[in-house]
Order: structure tokens, then C-alpha cells, then sequence
């Protein structure tokens, strides 16, 4: 049991390929108190997410650059353990931008006060939350997809692809999960109805896919990018969409990314490609929000999450999103008093 | 002279990497007689376009591909010298997908109407034609340039690329082309009022690019693809659109088209990419070409023709466009009896 003080997570190094648990370092601190205005908040689940290894780079990306020595930031929900604001009381759960830490003391509107009544409270970080709209608004706005269409995702056990191929369904498309063992392939079939899933481990993924969509794809919906993509551009049907939400094979890449340019594959169908994250729907994530906790309410989409226990244990949940460990969204659980 | 005989311009081989006239053989025929509802043609112009490469593979791609051993076909004006349907006489100009060769006999309803007192005839094939409209719909509907922005297209001096710079500039854009001879640069500055021009041969196409697009690159309108595209979109903004319309570079590759992938480029920056063809927009050819006769008659956009006389040298002039001889549409005018 240690006494009452804060603790933090730092970047301390930037990754060149794949991060390990030394890019990463733990300190003390005092807990903050709360100025006027502003709320102290005691973490209870930290969300780590595939865009943040992006933000280790020092490079131009959608997001600034983490900076060096300072607490790493994201999806938080927290408790309201102190206010100094007058819309906040102690017992509030809120969720943030925050750090990885167990304290932090932040303006009160920097936070969303989560109602723990409609859904439980770790679904802001995930159905409800960031991924929940990602494939809400990827799906929808940029992919389209129509009755009968055939619609492919990559990652597809992850946060976001299980949310996506379900969204397709509600939408009356065949749905082609891709993910790489056998339990999340039984995961996407059996639990959540995909109509196929692919593991990306085989030896010929182009045909395997030839054979999950007969009729071609329609849509593509990209988490993973590289060699997976390749295969699934083989496939599009004139008129193809295709949302490009992440690119998870190559955030450890350390050298250029190099394959077969696909200009022509996407000249010749007429296809669309493109990129977005989900700051680009800031202005309709209400509209999203309340659709997806609608059919969460209806039973029409499930989620599942993989939940370590253990602020201690936030880098190594962090690092298991590279090596394909969770089925849905990962979270860490922050046990610590 | 020759007699009054039908020549027609087969393709006997289908081209493995470039090319050359011995993919081609001239046959003489019988000059094929109309039947009812039908017209002759005397072809006058025959346009040459760099899609036809294509139709040379035993491939699928937008266009099905050329028969061996038939007349390849393409766009033509020609005049009616007999007719057996009611609408047409002899004397009128008309626009066709018609044969290489120097008479055609179709059913009227395969080919439109020229007014030559509009423009002149040749206009039909290119600024008032596909090449306008290409132009037209791929840079209005998938670019959407806006004031101020940065547009850049490659193969500029082409038939559409030196309209898209002009119908960027009436929108309002800085416009920047990129071509591959110093004439070429000096006719899209001087004479088409482009910003800049930047030849695609330079040891520093990049840089050079970067000099060009102080502001960064909002629409790319890509007519060739591999190299010169990946330098130019190392330099897109966010939320830039990328109209795909040709790939030049790579369609007499022999091998693989092997490059840096640009999903993560297109992701971090909500970029958009579209492939298209102008039939995607044949339900609205009526409004571009209204809009380019009109921007025409006001002296808005200027148009360039490259003639070659004589049928005999069409498959030069149609090899003439992967050595980037054309600046402008590229005809042939067929002269013979």
C-alpha cells in the first residue's frame, strides 16, 4: 500500500521500430491540488490506443508530437474526487484528454461528465467514445456501404473493425473481417455475425479473400495497411470506398514503406481512398453518439473490451496492441488507491 | 492517288512494355456500304490518347480491350458523304468512337452531330471533348479547388492537363504544372498564365516542387503517377484531394509498379484520392460542355492542337504521346482521298 502521492508515466525516449518498456518511466509526484475552476480527478481507466505510437515520433502526424520527459496523454476516465467547480461534485465520473497518471487537476472543461447510468462508464472509451465514432463516421460517411455490397476490414477485432463490420451489417452488407488468430476469427463469426473472417497469417490471403467475397469488395474499411492492403486492393469492385483509419503494420516500421503504388488499381475502378481521423466529425460526434447508443440499447451491436488491471501494467497493454493481443478495446484498470 | 479503297490500322501484337509500329499493320478493304438507318463516313481527324495503351492488354480496365487482328477504335470526326437516315446528310460533321481507318458505315445513333460554326470541328476531340471534359469533372467534382489554394497537375502540357490549369486558375487557385521540356514550361507560363512550371526531369523534382507550392499542395490532378507522384505528394495539405486521371508513367512498365506506399500519407492528412473516367460523368456531359464552350467564347481558356498530316501516321502519333511529344491534343489529319 503506498502512501497518497501521484504517479506518472513518461516518454522518455522516442522508439526507432518497435517501442519497449525502457522508451517508458515511472515517477512520483505530489497529487495537484485543484485551482478555482478546476477539478481534481483520480484515474480509473486509462485507454491506450494505436495513434499514440505516432505521437512518439518527432514527426508531423494528425496529432503533435508527445514531448520528451513529460507525462504521456489520452483517453481517460476518471472520478471526480475534488471540485472547485460549481457544475462538478466529488462521485462526478468524467472523461478526459488526461495523463497517464493517477491524479490530475484540470480546468472543468477539459472533462465530459459521463452519465454511469446509460451504459457502463468504460464505454466512453471505446462503443461511445473514440472508437465508437471512428467506425461510425469512417464507415458511414467515407465508405458508404449499400444493401448487398461487400464490405472488408482489417484489424477487425480491434476497437474499431469490430464496430465497423457490425455497423455493415446493420446496413444489410456482407461483412469480411480480417485479424490474425483463431479466436478472434471465431470472435467476428460467431459472436458479432460477420459473414467471413480471414486470419492475415496464411500463406495465400489474396486468395482466401478471393474466396470470402465472391462479388469483389465493395468497401474497405483499413486499419492495418502494408501487405494486408495490398491484397484487399487486388479485390475492389469499380466504385470502391475506402475509409484508410490506420495503418498499424507500420508504425514500427524503420524503414520506408515500399509495395506496389496502387494509383492504377484505384484509376481503373473509379475507386476512392481516404484518410480521416475522427477530429474531422468533431462537429457531428453528438449525432454519432446518439446512434450508436441506440443500437447499443437495442442489442443491434456488442463491444467487447480486454482490461488489464494495474496502472503499472499501461506500457505493456500499450505495447500488446502490436502484437495483436486484445479482442476489442484495450484497457488498463487502475487499481492503485 | 489511290483508288477509292477503305484502309484500316489493325493491331496484330499486343505490346509488351513500349510499343512500336510493328504492333500495327495497314489493310486495305472494300469501302463498306450503308444499309438502312445507317451513314458513311470519311474520317477527317483521328485523336490518339493515352488510354488506348491500355485497351493494347489482354487485361481488365475501364475500357475492355482491343481485339486482335480488328481495327482499333478511338475518337474521330468525319464528314457524312451518304446517308440512309433521315437526320443526316451529306456534308455534316460528325463525332464518333469509330475506326482507324478512312470510312466508316454506322447506325446514325452511334455518332453526335459537330456544329462547325460553334468551333472548329477538331474542338470536338479535344477542349469541347472527352479531354475537356475530363478536365472539367475531374477537377471540379473530386479537386474542388478553392480560392487561394495550390493546385499542381502533371502532364500539364497535355490535352487536359493544360485545361485543368486553366480552369483552376478561373476558380481562383495558384497553379502550378509539371511538364518535361523547357517549351513546354514556357507555353503553360507565358501563354496559359500557369504560376509556375516545373519540368519533371530535374535532379530535384521535390525541392523544386516545394520552391514552386510555398503554401503546400491542395489538389494534385494526376496524369502519370509513379515518381513525379510520389514527390508531389510529399508535399499535400491537409484535407487535399487527388484526382486520379491517368498514369502515364506506368503503362508501358514491363514490370511491377513498386514505390513508397502512400496510405499513411493520405492518412495523416484526411486526404482524399479518386480514380475516375470521364463516363463516370456522362449523365452531366451537357453542363461541361455548355460551361467550356462558354469560358471558351469569353477567351477564358485557350486550347492547343498538335496536327499530324496523313492517316499513314497515326501509329506515330499515337507512340509520339509516351515520349511526351504533344504539347496539347494530339490529331491526326487524315488527308488522303
Amino acid at each position: 500500500m503506498t502512501s497518497k502521492k501521484n504517479r506518472q508515466i513518461l516518454l522518455v525516449k522516442r522508439p526507432v521500430g518497435m517501442p519497449t518498456e525502457e522508451h517508458f518511466s515511472f515517477v512520483d509526484a505530489p497529487i495537484p491540488q485543484p485551482e478555482a475552476g478546476q477539478i481534481l480527478i483520480k484515474t480509473r481507466y486509462i485507454s491506450v490506443d494505436p495513434y499514440m505510437r505516432g505521437r512518439m515520433n518527432d514527426t508531423k502526424s494528425y496529432v503533435p508530437p508527445y514531448a520528451l520527459n513529460e507525462v504521456i496523454t489520452g483517453g481517460v476516465v476518471g472520478e471526480v474526487i475534488e471540485s472547485r467547480a460549481p457544475e462538478y461534485e466529488a462521485g462526478d465520473m468524467v472523461l478526459g484528454n488526461l495523463g497517464w497518471q493517477l491524479y490530475s487537476a484540470v480546468d472543468s472543461n477539459r472533462v465530459k461528465k459521463i452519465n454511469p447510468d446509460v451504459a457502463p462508464v468504460t464505454t466512453a472509451l471505446g462503443v461511445l467514445g473514440m472508437p465508437g465514432l471512428t467506425a461510425y463516421f469512417g464507415l458511414l460517411d467515407i465508405g458508404q456501404p449499400k444493401e448487398g455490397e461487400t464490405v472488408v476490414i482489417s484489424g477487425a477485432a480491434g476497437a474499431v473493425g469490430m464496430l465497423v463490420g457490425q455497423i455493415a451489417k446493420i446496413k444489410g452488407a456482407r461483412v469480411v473481417g480480417i485479424a490474425g488468430s483463431e479466436e478472434k476469427l471465431r470472435f467476428l463469426r460467431d459472436e458479432l455475425g460477420f459473414d467471413a473472417a480471414v486470419s492475415y497469417k496464411t500463406a495465400n490471403l489474396k486468395q482466401q479473400l478471393a474466396e470470402a467475397c465472391p462479388n469483389g469488395v465493395d468497401v474497405y474499411f483499413d486499419n492495418v495497411g502494408g501487405e494486408v492492403s495490398d491484397a484487399v486492393l487486388s479485390l475492389i469492385n469499380k466504385g470502391a470506398r475506402i475509409p484508410l483509419c490506420g495503418q498499424i503494420a507500420l508504425y514500427n516500421l524503420e524503414k520506408k514503406d515500399i509495395g506496389p503504388r496502387m494509383q492504377t488499381q484505384l484509376l481503373i475502378n473509379s475507386a476512392l481512398m481516404k484518410g480521416f481521423i475522427v477530429a474531422d466529425y468533431a462537429s457531428r460526434a453528438e449525432e454519432g453518439i446518439t446512434q450508436l447508443a441506440q443500437w447499443l440499447k437495442e442489442g443491434k451491436i456488442k463491444y467487447a473490451e480486454n482490461i488489464v488491471e494495474g496502472f503499472e501494467n499501461t506500457p505493456k497493454a500499450f505495447l500488446g496492441l502490436f502484437s495483436g493481443e486484445n479482442t476489442g478495446k484495450q484497457l488498463v484498470k487502475v487499481t492503485e488507491e
